[in-house]
C-alpha cells in the first residue's frame, strides 16, 4: 500500500511520517546531504555539484579520512590488483562462499597490530559494535554493561539490543564508574564499554585506570578505537598502543573507514572471543562479507601505517596549528587533546547557517554537527585538518570564520 | 582484562565462552570458513588454499553472485574508474563528508528500477532490513508487525529491535496472515514484512494476495527482494516487477551484493518514507557510507541488467538443467520454483561430511547449510548454478553426489 492510499482515518500513515519530518525542520536539524566528489591525488580539494552556488571546486574540512590514506598510491594499487584478480564483490557470507584469502590475511594483520590472538572483520564499525556488544552480553546471563555516557550510537544500539542491564557512567568519570561497579553483585558478569578518542569532544579516556577498575571488579573491557587506529601509537595501534595498555583490554574495536581510508570494521581479542562472536553474532553471520577489493586496500593501508609515521606526524602538526590559529582569533575552539578540532556554536540553526555560508561563499566544506550526534545546545562545527591542509588554507578558513562570526553576531573571545 | 585472568571463581568468563563453542561442536554445526580466491574472468573456477587437500583449483557452486556480475567487464571498469577518480573510501557518513555524486546517481537508478519516488543506500542488505524495520515500527506508536516465519535474520533483528508487537504467520500462509490481521485492533498501525524469494527453500511469496490483505486491513507492506533483484522481471526489478505489483508495495528492499555482484543494500519507497528513514535510522546515520568504488560498480551492474536479459536467461536455464539432472539421479532436490537448487540432507554432521568430501576429493565447493540458517533437521546443501556452469560440470557434480550418497548410506529415490 502506498502511504497516501490509507483508507482509514484511524491510521493516517502520511500524517505520522510528515510530522516526524516536520519536527526536524522545526528544530533546525533537517539534514541536507551535499553532493560532492573528491579529486584523487589532490585531497583536500573536491568538487561540489548543483546547489551551494556550485558546481565549483571546494576544500573538504570534515573528512574522517584523516590521513588521506583513501588516496594513497599503495592503497589504490592494492585495490586495483584485487579488482582484476578476483572481481568486485565476495559473493556470499564468510561461511558461504564469501571467505577469501584477503580476509584471512587482513585479520592476521589486525590481530598483530593490536597484539591480540585474533581479529574478525565486519562490514562496518557500526556493525562491529552492534554485533559484538549485543552478542557478548547475551552469551553471559545476568551480564551488566557499564557504558560511558558519550559512547557512540552503535555501542548504545548493541548494548540495548543485548537486553542486558546497563549502567551509564558520567563521561570519563572513574569515581562514578567505580561507584556503579561496587554497588552491583560481585558474582555478576560485567563489561565496561568505552571509547579511546571521543570524536565530537576530541578528548581521551583514562584507559589504564579503567583497566585497574576492571581488574578490581572482575569486569571485561570493550574499547572502541575507531578514531584512534592508524592515528596513535608507534604502529598506529591506537591510544591503547600509545599508552601500552592494549594487553589489558579484552576487546579492541576499530574501523577501516577513517584513518585507514577504506571501509569496514573489526574487533581484535583472544581467539576464544573471536570464535564466539564469529559463531553467534547475527550481524556477522548473515551478511555478505566485505568486498575483497576493500579488504585488499585496507590491508595495504594498515601495513603502510604500521611502518610510516609521516602521515600521523603531519596530521598532528596540522591539528595543532589550526587550533592555535582559531584560539588566536578568539574563536570558541574546544580544548582538544587530539587530532580533531571542534568549534562550539551551541545552536542548530546558526551551526547550519555558518556551514551554508562557508560552502556557498568560501568554497569551504564543513558540516554542522547537530542532535542526535551531539547533545542539544552543544551544536558545533568539527574540523579534521589533515597532512595536506596547509597554513594558507588554514588562515583563509580562520579569516572566513571570523567574518561570519561577526555577521551572525556571535561572540569572539577578547 | 584477558578472559583467562579472571580472579573470581564466581564468574569464569573462559568457561562461559568455551562452553558456547562446545555446544556448536557437539551439534556438528561448528563452522570452518574455507580459504579461497576466485579467478576473475574464469568464474566459477577458483583456488583454495591450505587445508581441504589444497592448494588446488576448485569449482564454486554456492556463490550468491548468481549472474557473475562481480566479474563483468562493465562493473570492473566502472570500479577502476571511480578508484582513480575519487579514491578508496568515502571518508565519512552520508551527512558528514561521505555523500558523493555516485551515491545520488545510484539512488536515482534504484528508485527507477522499482518505480518508486526514492531510494536509500545502506552498507549492506542486513543493515537495510535492520535499520528500516526497527526505525519504521518505532515511529508508529502501537504498530504491529506481521512477519513470515521464514523471514531472514536481519528482518527478525529489525522487528525485535523496534520493540513493537510482532505476529509470526506461517510461511506464505494467507489464511493465517488474515486471521492474525483480523484479530487485531483496526485502529493500530500495521506492517506486513515478507520476502519474495526465500533463499533456503527457493520458493516465492504470493505478493499480490498479500497486498490484497494489506489493502483490506490498512497495513503497510515491506518486501525483501534480495534474492530476486537483478534476477526476475524484464529489467531485473525482482518478483514484484515480474508480477506487476511493485506499485502496491510500500517499501521494497534489495541488495547490491548478490545478483548485482558488488556489496551494499537499499530500500526504495515513497520520498516521505525515504526521508524519514534517512533522518531517523541510527544504522543509516551513524556509519561511514558505502565506498564510492562499490557504488560505481553497482551502478554499472544495475544499468547493465536493466537492459540485458542474457544473464538471467542463462542462469534460469542452468538451474532448470541441474534440478532435472539431480531429480533424474534420484537425489532429494527440493521442489523449487526459483534459481536456487536446495538438496535436502536432514542431518548437520552428514551435510558437513558431504561438503568436505566434495571439496577434498572432487574440487567442488558447496557449503553445508545448518542451523541457525535453516531449522534443525532440515540441514541441506544449496547450489546456485550460474550462466557459466556448463552441463559437463553439472554431470560431474551429480555423479560425485550419487557416489557420496552411497558411501554415506543415504537414500536415493527409485
Amino acid at each position: 500500500m502506498r502511504i497516501e492510499d490509507s483508507p482509514s482515518p484511524a491510521v493516517d500513515y502520511s500524517r505520522v511520517f510528515s510530522s516526524a519530518i516536520d519536527r526536524l525542520h522545526a528544530e533546525g536539524r533537517y539534514r541536507v546531504f551535499i553532493d560532492i566528489l573528491r579529486n584523487k591525488g589532490a585531497y583536500p580539494n573536491a568538487r561540489c555539484f548543483a546547489g551551494h552556488n556550485g558546481p565549483k571546486p571546494i576544500t573538504v574540512w570534515c573528512s574522517n579520512d584523516y590521513l588521506a590514506m583513501g588516496q594513497h598510491p599503495a592503497v589504490i594499487a592494492a585495490m586495483e590488483e584485487a579488482l582484476h584478480d578476483v572481481g568486485a564483490g565476495s559473493g556470499g557470507t564468510r561461511n558461504i562462499g564469501g571467505n577469501t584469502h584477503y580476509h584471512i590475511e587482513l585479520e592476521h594483520e589486525l590481530a598483530d597490530l593490536h597484539g591480540k590472538e585474533g581479529a574478525l572483520l565486519f562490514t562496518s564499525g557500526y556493525v562491529s559494535n552492534e554485533a559484538t556488544l549485543s552478542t557478548l552480553a547475551k552469551l553471559m546471563p545476568g551480564c551488566i554493561v557499564y557504558s560511558d555516557e558519550l559512547n557512540h550510537a552503535s555501542m548504545i544500539a548493541g548494548i540495548r539490543n543485548s537486553g542486558c542491564e546497563k549502567r551509564v557512567f558520567r563521561h570519563n568519570d572513574l569515581a562514578h564508574l567505580e561507584a556503579l561497579l561496587a554497588a552491583d553483585d560481585p558474582g555478576a558478569p560485567k563489561l565496561i564499554a568505552f571509547e579511546s578518542v571521543y570524536s565530537m569532544d576530541a578528548d581521551i579516556a583514562p584507559i589504564a585506570e579503567i583497566c585497574d577498575l576492571a581488574d578490581k571488579y572482575n569486569a571485561l573491557t570493550y574499547l572502541d578505537e575507531v578514531h584512534a587506529v592508524g592515528m596513535y601509537g608507534a604502529r598506529g595501534g591506537g591510544i591503547s598502543e600509545r599508552d601500552s595498555v592494549a594487553g589489558r583490554i579484552t576487546i579492541i574495536e576499530g574501523t577501516l573507514g577513517k584513518a585507514f581510508g577504506v571501509m569496514g570494521g573489526y574487533i581484535a581479542a583472544d581467539q576464544m572471543i573471536i570464535d564466539v562472536i564469529r559463531s553467534y553474532a547475527p550481524g556477522f553471520i548473515f551478511t555478505t562479507s566485505l568486498s575483497p577489493v576493500l579488504v585488499a586496500g585496507a590491508l595495504a593501508s594498515v601495513k603502510h601505517l604500521k611502518a610510516s609515521t609521516v602521515e600521523r606526524d603531519g596530521q598532528q602538526a596540522a591539528a595543532a596549528k589550526l587550533k592555535a590559529l582559531m584560539a588566536g582569533a578568539g574563536l570558541p575552539v574546544l580544548p582538544s587533546t587530539t587530532h580533531i578540532v571542534p568549534l562550539m556554536v551551541g545552536d542548530p540553526v546558526k551551526a547550519k547557517k555558518i556551514s551554508d555560508v562557508l560552502l556557498a561563499e568560501y568554497g569551504v566544506y564543513v558540516q554542522p554537527i547537530n542532535y542526535p550526534t551531539v547533545p542539544r545546545g552543544t551544536e558545533r562545527l568539527r574540523f579534521t585538518p589533515g597532512p595536506a591542509h596547509d597554513e594558507a588554507m588554514m588562515r583563509e578558513l580562520v579569516d572566513a570564520l571570523v567574518e561570519i562570526w561577526g555577521r551572525l553576531e556571535l561572540r569572539l573571545a577578547a
